[in-house]
């Protein structure tokens, strides 16, 4: 009996394209799935462009109308690995299409397309998924199993940044990520988005957030064409930055943990360090994206004198999601997160239960992002 | 000739007793001062106790009522390593006697005691220090120079914590640094004050913040005897816990740097984890006080593709204090902190300039402190 | 015009054969390449095992005998992926029938294999190469460059390990890799061939060695299912080891550097540390292949009092082979090194210039390993 | 009743001397012994130069002619910390007279020295020590105390290094650490004594040796005056050295271990890297010098995927030491060791038992340097 077919139409083919474009490639070469992926449609505005990603990452497809790819009966799936501004229409289209609609992160620019995104999918009932990508490195999701065995005991405090610096020179240009027509928000829903998720992920639901989002650089060189944080050219004129280039709060989470959030582009020598500590009244944890196959962890009931923070290599055939690759010490890398997500995805699709993270994750986090910036202009804490 | 000679009394001989008495057995033996620190006075109120540690320290005199310290012709200096509840009234009393005057940090449990105490030292003219010890680390010493030579260039981030795990067992007794009348606060004057302090001296002066004091156990056995930190036995009898457990604030500094603070004694698994990240447009530098003897420095002006983290082992000769002691890679410890801080406080009352740090830098820290404490109550940002 | 196609053969299945077939599948998505890599052909013995590889990795076609796969006129490149003791029967069948030959490391399960292997291909002027995938780690290409650019200046020393812990337990089977029939050594062959390749890339040839090779466990559970290293179960019946455990030996370099390597599947603890340290007059440089997207960099020009050993991170742009997967800090793993092999082949093999490492690197490395084991069994140094 | 009374003759004021003045200073203030140490005399060559070390270390009284001080009846033990030239005569004039001898390692320049050494204290029936003082470091400390409670199994592997880089400029000068005839030889005695310290104090017995000692730098500019280390001129004439700048050997140990040991001081940008790690079959454990509060434990026996080295901070109150000093998290320094070492030692001789180390640990010692110099030599394996 042949497998099940998944056909994907993918929306954007830049970073995000491409990393999904990878894991949909590499899914099943390494997960024993119920359903077969196939890379059948890619689209974009920019035919050569397009055509050229489309032979380069072997999608069998071009378009350049999302909405032929949503109106095709061919697709099941719609990823929408656009920029923000297009998620909301798009997502909406394909619910009411029919279709699984998979998007990244955040789902949308504001709260209120964010509600519509999710009341789409619900009323479609269609399966959806948003790629926070980061809860499916075999490290976080080690650390998921064991706060739900109880390793870590009540969660006290969860401390997190996520900390770049490629814009802290004043002369990179204004790409579109720093402008909020298009990007919605600058670190603040970029990168903080990552790190509120994974502290719902792992911790729970906020309570309370109280915040502050801070523009350092306000004018920068316009660019010469709209790239992608790399590939901008800088030109004479100068325009306004219309996003936050650090964000930061302070949280409280329902089951009365404390929470530290700090998200910004002008950390400078920092990379790309997503990196959070847990600590619970058994034991404690930390993670940091940049050494992603490692987790410290503090066992508070290790005997008295032998206790410490200890490395671990989440790249053993017990830990979540390693066993499927390399052995133990043979590390796995970022584009891995997202074959793990598509993984979870399709066999969620293939069960019938919903996938995680999905557009309920996605509005959840929307709104504690919002909140966070209406803290920011009220000078004080907002109750979510 | 002989060389100047200046006695001390010092009231209190707990765990900071220890550490004073050490710095000042050892400053003479490492630097070379224009003055001679002698141990004259050591002062407690249980006389037992404080002969006892009299010996074992190497003071020559014993007293029980500080009130006869201060007014001992033969001393010059006054050390005051008592809880906060005892500084402000000896500190006054030994401005008005002409003395020194030395005092733990913080100096006052409150504002208005703090207010009085600089009051009172500037009213005098007499010589005043804070022990904010941690200034006087190489490593942190060579933060200061690099940043005044303008090696971070403009400064962005101030990002600390201060993380001990000591009472995280709830069975913990109810020990004085738990009592707000005699300890002022809990982590936020503990160890909060320290990474202000490291804070104002690195970064600048505060502009803003806003903060939350938590206290998760908020019943303790009582203790049965008042000791120390790691002294008292628990009683079957439960007390309330008046200070905070944890300490968190967001701030902004005049110079338009932003800044995150978080003191815990509930971070399990750290046990002195008071560690600053400072991120400036030129570069980038980490302190971690378990680790006293590193520094990480991040250059952005080396190379492109060679840029990195580098860990500076500062106990080179060229690194402030470290040529006092050992070869580099031989590491000093805790203790020489307060040798530093000591040496630069001969060497300061010698020369007649103030002492860093000073009782003014104590009051401004307190200042800091307290609004942090206003915007607790308040929910909100509080100017400085 | 179209693009050349290059269409594989590859022996062999299991470990180095899901590596294998990872970087045919990836490495046209990710590098622009003057030919086009064709999965083709998958064979083993077992044709049910195979049949199920060739689906999972997608393979076209599944063959059992590989002489078939070598005679096939559609086939480019013969990739021996089997066990040591069939490496040299295929490579010289497949050179004498006109095949590029890429091979597994080590070459040949003995010196003379090696020597008639690289006979046959130089004798029949085929392309060939060794699959000594750590040279092509992005930092351990870093290092390359910079001893070709001087950076290091005079090497002084090079220290290497490379550890594993995976047959520590006594009770683990004995698998075919501790098997001097089948795998020709044990940790020397497997494991101490990596370092000295490393060692022969980056710092030049040897001039002598000085070994030990140590079996601490001689009898072993016999394996019910011959298999690789993770895949045996224990049988009740004992079997005799017949490769070493441990292999540590000493080398001079003709350039004056000394060497110290060592290899070990009883470190407990390691999982996979393939590690160097290398110490030049102007600099030095630490990797470690758990840790492989960072170096270690310590530059001895840097101002006095700021020198340290810096971590750079191998993942931008301007780092060999890092900008052609993902932005600076989103980290690559172990099959990306088997990627960027496969790409350099490629490139060279068009070019018709010779592969980097080849079978004169296999060859030359097998020299070192066999004069290590002479010197083990000779207890003295040896000349190479 | 007075305390027992102990009083020291410390001949030579440098490095060495700075060190032990420092414990002996220190050791009462922060032991509790039943005997209490006086600095009684310090004796030097130069007058003027051993009367200010007199007065900034805190000695009594002053000496130029070591037998005055061995000879003094008010002395009880004699500290040799001369140029390693001086040891025996000193040492065995010292024995005679019925002192306690505790010396500076290596205890003589050569094997026969060393055995003299030895008989002389036999003879006399005197306390004798041997300042190897890494056995001291809590760390290395609770590293004896795990392997005697069978914590790490049977041990595999010891696998050591001392790094420094002080003399890799070939412009530093002549100091009396590259001249055999008053350092006895270089790199071998003067830090790999200590490595080899502490694999018999750790690990055991050696059983057979294989090394080789090698000079990169065979002249350099003759140092103005005879100085330590950091002290010296140059001058514009040259002259041999006659020491070996890095000594490296393989070990095989009576109880079946293997080891790997690495001298140099040519590692640039290692100041002092003392660093070991042993491997055994239930565990392993790291140390390095240069965070000597630190411990890396890995146990195999902790639960399957939760594996990991751990980094104990070995400042507890349970650890050996520690207690003594601050609370955990506050770290000690490089010259703890010596106080620690002063106070076992007091603590032996008051209850008449053997002192650790001893001046058969100085002798067993330098029995394996004597044999890797052989070793060296011979081109080959050399049994103990």
């Amino acid at each position: 009996m042949a497998k099940k077919q998944l056909n994907v139409g993918l929306i954007g083919y830049q970073f995000m394209g491409k990393a999904h474009s990878n894991a949909y490639r590499q899914v099943n070469r390494f997960f024993d799935l119920p359903a077969q992926i196939n890379m059948h449609t890619i689209c974009g505005r920019n035919e050569a462009a397009v055509t050229a990603a489309a032979e380069t990452m072997g999608w069998a497809n071009v378009e350049t109308d999302w909405r032929k790819v949503v109106a095709n009966p061919e697709i099941d799936i719609i990823d929408i690995s656009t920029p923000g501004n297009l998620h909301a229409e798009i997502a909406i289209e394909a619910a009411k299409a029919g279709k699984a609609v998979w998007c990244e992160k955040p789902i949308g620019n504001t709260l209120p397309e964010a509600k519509a995104m999710l009341d789409a999918v619900q009323a479609a009932g269609v399966p959806n998924a948003v790629f926070h990508n980061y809860r499916k490195a075999p490290a976080v999701a080690l650390v998921k199993k064991m706060i739900e065995e109880g390793k870590l005991g009540t969660i006290y405090h969860f401390r997190a940044v996520y900390l770049q610096d490629w814009i802290a020179d004043p002369n990179f240009p204004l790409v579109w990520r720093l402008q909020k027509e298009i990007a919605g928000s600058g670190t603040h829903g970029d990168i903080n988005a990552h790190i509120i998720d994974l502290a719902r992920h792992l911790v729970g639901e906020f309570d309370e957030v109280c915040g502050h989002l801070h523009t350092f650089i306000k004018q920068r060189p316009i660019a010469g064409a709209i790239n992608d944080k790399l590939g901008a050219e800088a030109t004479s004129e100068m325009g306004e930055v219309t996003v936050d280039d650090a964000a930061m709060f302070l949280a409280k989470f329902k089951n009365g943990a404390l929470g530290t959030f700090e998200a910004s582009r002008f950390a400078v020598g920092r990379k790309n360090k997503n990196s959070f500590e847990i600590n619970g009244s058994k034991g404690s944890v930390v993670f940091n994206l940049e050494k992603m196959n490692e987790l410290e962890y503090y066992n508070a009931e290790d005997p008295e004198g032998y206790q410490g923070f200890r490395l671990i290599q989440a790249t053993e055939a017990v830990h979540p999601y390693a066993g499927q690759f390399w052995p133990v010490g043979h590390i796995i890398g970022y584009e891995h997160t997202f074959v793990n997500l598509v993984a979870d995805a399709v066999t969620a699709m293939c069960a019938g239960t919903p996938i995680s993270p999905d557009f309920v994750d996605g509005y959840e986090n929307q709104r504690v992002l919002d909140a966070v910036e209406v803290s920011s202009e009220n000078r004080g804490w907002v109750s979510l």
